[in-house]
């Protein structure tokens, strides 16, 4: 049986995914975003359960709208 | 000076939009997502930082994409 993906998967792949477009380090985006490089790690793979505060802090270090990071 | 809108704020108000579209109450909706009557107030009036587990439920419980949720 195929297990399903979480949403938090799901968001850290597509946070993943945007970053490698922008050819971003981690550790970059974590410095953009005013959040650990820990935290942009595990968020990517998909073991947070991110808040607004957070995505909102997402969605500026990586410059793109909010709805950019739900397109998936 | 003019305070910027939170983003929990807009969150809140596109819930309630959203709700009201479908002559929902907030009993329902709380009943749907399998959330409290009280944090459904709380997040409509833009008082919580929703993580994505629940943001999931909203999308659930308000039978959309995701990604509506974030069109405002």
């Amino acid at each position: 049986m195929e297990k399903s993906i979480t949403i938090e998967e799901r968001f850290g792949m597509r946070i993943r995914e945007l970053r490698n477009l922008q050819h971003m380090s981690q550790e970059e985006l974590a410095f953009r975003c005013q959040l650990s490089k820990n935290y942009v790690s595990d968020v990517e793979r998909g073991r947070r359960n991110v808040s607004l505060k957070a995505i909102e802090k997402f969605a500026h270090g990586l410059n793109v709208n909010l709805i950019e990071l739900f397109r998936y």
